[in-house]
């Protein structure tokens, strides 16, 4: 029986990156790790051992670098739409028929000192100076097929804390329950989201403003996740869903992962002390993966399920 | 404008199980992470707070450990099937439509010693007494929609390298390209392989001896590799890929995922030395990727890519 | 030839644990890991299987929760004395001569939302929804051994990054070398720090303000990498020391870690760009690592090199 | 009051180098993570910004991988050694009084294929390829001060486990005891140890067989852990520790750090079965944590406690 090469791709992954913008002294730096993969026609790199058709990984790295001093980075989401346009667009002979962009950024705040050279009353930023904020990683992820462009942004490792205002009952009970129901538990949980644009590509299409929308989606979320009083992780999932959804009308869909972080109240009966919703045992493992998408009436969800 | 709950799924992630199995003076034991994942009618946990047609996590995992002393482990995959034909055709009210179960399997072999209780003659294998082996983590993903049962099979981080029979070059050349021909290279990757069953769980149809065919897939993929004289990675995808096929009748398609691992040969002239392919740099990041398919002829593949 | 038990301590590591203090409306978290670490009349245990002198590890875990409730968390320092003491002091027949206790702090802030239920104007904190903030963890470890106490605080993964005012030239040449000096480059490192605190735990001697000294310790970190024109890590490490140090009377000794992450300038030429230190790739090994203490004199450095 | 530079060593950490012995058909390879770190007259690079004294850790990286090719890597310890005895003895005007060189070491097998080019009947192993083995990572470390070398190997991540002859009980009972006496328990484990070897590189004296001093170390190891019938893992430990000692006369001292991975027998008493030590929970955290070292009589131990 004959066999056959299905989907394929390949390219250059984790190009890390900085990027400095000198403006005489201040300077803004972007810091990203981005990912290139590539779809076309690539049969006979696969079968013949020919790579006539194959832009080398090496190739696209050298570009990523290239573009970001030709271009800048305004924000991930532009640089990626750049590349992906380009590999497709201008690779020779059309083999690249379709590329996938992924970007990582990471997140810095300027250090304030009382001593920077501005010497302003107060404490005053260094121009040049930063240290990593945050926990979470911004992502993003573009897919340039030739005609249209698809963006797809996100954040991971954002990890909250409701010490309460969370309760789980009323739940099937079967024979291999033993769970008790809790009317004041602790709700933590370290979001991953993607949201998808409606942003398309077309010719006279303006581009969102990539970096505003990523902060209001994340203000977003955190607000859902800190003012719902939840009965279910699934519930929250819902609202912050639906919070973005009625803000944000340049996104489409939104796709969450939110693992159950589990915090279990410590016995300490056993040495005569109360434990009225104070001592927990933060777990690793087990925990609770709840997942779910929200999407307006009449789109067709995409964000694929991993 | 509406907003609609799209796909959605909870389950309880990542349960530890070790499952020993005491014959007499030799046991056995079976290593495993268990993540469970259903999908069905969860509109209400979401959109209403009602959590009547919720099985709690806590209550999957409890099945897990129950199925683990009912039934035994006979092989991840078995185990796999097991469960998720519980969470469909046993929760109640039919409300899990569809179970997905994933487990990761970690590799012990005996410690053999020459003064074990059985005080053979050599050296023997103590009867209790187990050490971690290999890189390679086995994995399953099972599943089940109340009609169908869907196996697909795999492994991850298993490291190879070849210190010779590589070779790169003949690829497009733009004006973006610095990386130089090689005509001998080495060539090294960290397999994630998964393959799919034609298993489909009819009433009638006898189980793969899933233990051997892990085995078996694991040989084919190694000796792929190294037999291979390779032009591109691409290429070694697609013979590891079609080795697979044409060795086990029982797998339909395998998707592999190759990221290339750089070893760099290190430019020793500065030092008055030639490096003759002898010393190289191992590069973590960036690293070239490489994913692909490959399937019988007639098969609608269904490994999905991410 | 006769066998010696030498140095030996065992102890439960790890215990992760979030206390939760409920004033009313607003509530406050630590969120610790703790790790007990016990010296003493241990050799019974060891040698001849008696565990009469054993205090569980098990116990050492009940404990940090015990307390956790009885005593609070005031901060990690004060906390790990209270334990400390505890082992040595309360152990039965006196058979723990030494304790160490380890802690590592993950920092929480408030989540704001416009629609809190303070419902004051403006944006409000949320006083029961949190968000993990920051990179660096912070870090203690008291030592007791029935008479002193001695506190090392400290902090990591602060990641840091100036991307001017960093020169390296005028170094050693010599046949294996090949770096260029350098006139303008980014300096960044990922920052290790430990402290030690005058504080020796007599009757009469008050704590410190442990929170508003490591506060302010990192401050002063901050500040002196973000001020210092750097003719090398080196340099830039001894003025962060030097700087706790004058400010900090209540520190006697600094440990710094600086690995240096290099971040090296991408050769656009080929592309016929220039490169005027914009564009950066950022590696991940193999990495410079510049370690060293800074102390008072007069003092002993007791922070062990590793 | 005037502040006093401390203890202080710089150089480049984790060169990853890969050396390939080509040997007509047959190759060899070492894959290493070389750390260099140097000790001597570097005041000044710190306090002035001169760099004069300064051997850049780009040019100890340099060393490594020239030295790599000159003299090949017979083992991790001699290569070691060489490094060492270079940094200290050839740096320019003995600005380097102490070097220390740690090398992690990864095991690989050869991959054995029915069709190899040599063709014999039976399985054959390819004379090039290779696949990663083993869980865990040796490790030396080489001190040298221009008069002795000293030589600490190790292990780390050797993962172990006894599914019987364990038992624990006979413990201090005090207010926080809640553990139950165990007596049939798993016991489990990842080992870290390191040995000092008596040889002190004098000009009349041979250097053990480094490699088989590990295979043998590693064996007397796992051979003392699964032999030991054990009240406690510190009663395991001493006799891990001097097994290695009774049998290996070039190592003086042992220290092992074991985390007793805790595996929680699961109660499955509410499912109305019975778990008679076949289902366990294998957590990762909290974690007992037992550490000891054991030496030879007369000996002064010197690797560090952690």
């Amino acid at each position: 029986m004959a066999h056959v090469l299905g989907q394929n791709q390949y390219g250059k992954a984790e190009n890390r990156i900085v990027r400095v913008r000198r403006d005489s002294t201040r300077h803004e730096i972007k810091d990203l790790n981005v990912s290139v993969s590539l779809q076309g026609e690539f049969e006979d790199v696969h079968l013949t051992g020919s790579n006539a058709n194959c832009l080398p990984t090496d190739t696209t790295k050298n570009t990523v670098y290239a573009f970001a001093k030709k271009y800048g980075i305004e924000s991930a989401e532009a640089f990626g739409i750049l590349l992906a346009r380009h590999f497709v667009d201008d690779t020779e002979r059309g083999v690249v028929h379709s590329a996938r962009i992924r970007i990582e950024e990471y997140a810095w705040e300027r250090i304030r000192t009382p001593d920077s050279s501005a010497r302003f009353i107060g404490s005053e930023e260094v121009g040049h100076s930063f240290v990593r904020s945050g926990q979470e990683v911004r992502t993003t992820e573009i897919v340039y097929d030739g005609e249209r462009v698809q963006v797809i942004s996100g954040l991971k490792d954002l990890v909250v804390l409701n010490s309460t205002n969370s309760e789980f009952w009323g739940y099937i009970k079967d024979r291999y329950t033993t769970l008790k129901e809790a009317y004041d538990r602790i709700l933590a949980t370290q979001v991953t989201a993607r949201w998808k644009y409606g942003y398309s590509g077309r010719e006279d299409e303006a581009q969102p403003n990539w970096d505003r929308s990523y902060t209001q989606v994340r203000r977003h979320l955190l607000e859902a996740f800190a003012e719902t009083y939840s009965y279910s992780l699934q519930q929250t999932l819902y609202a912050m869903g639906t919070r973005v959804l009625n803000n944000r009308p340049e996104v489409d869909e939104v796709r969450l992962e939110l693992p159950n972080k589990h915090h279990f109240l410590v016995d300490l009966e056993p040495f005569g002390l109360e434990n009225d919703n104070e001592v927990y045992y933060a777990a690793d493992r087990m925990y609770g993966l709840i997942e779910g998408t929200v999407h307006r009436e009449g789109v067709t969800p995409v964000i694929p399920v991993v």
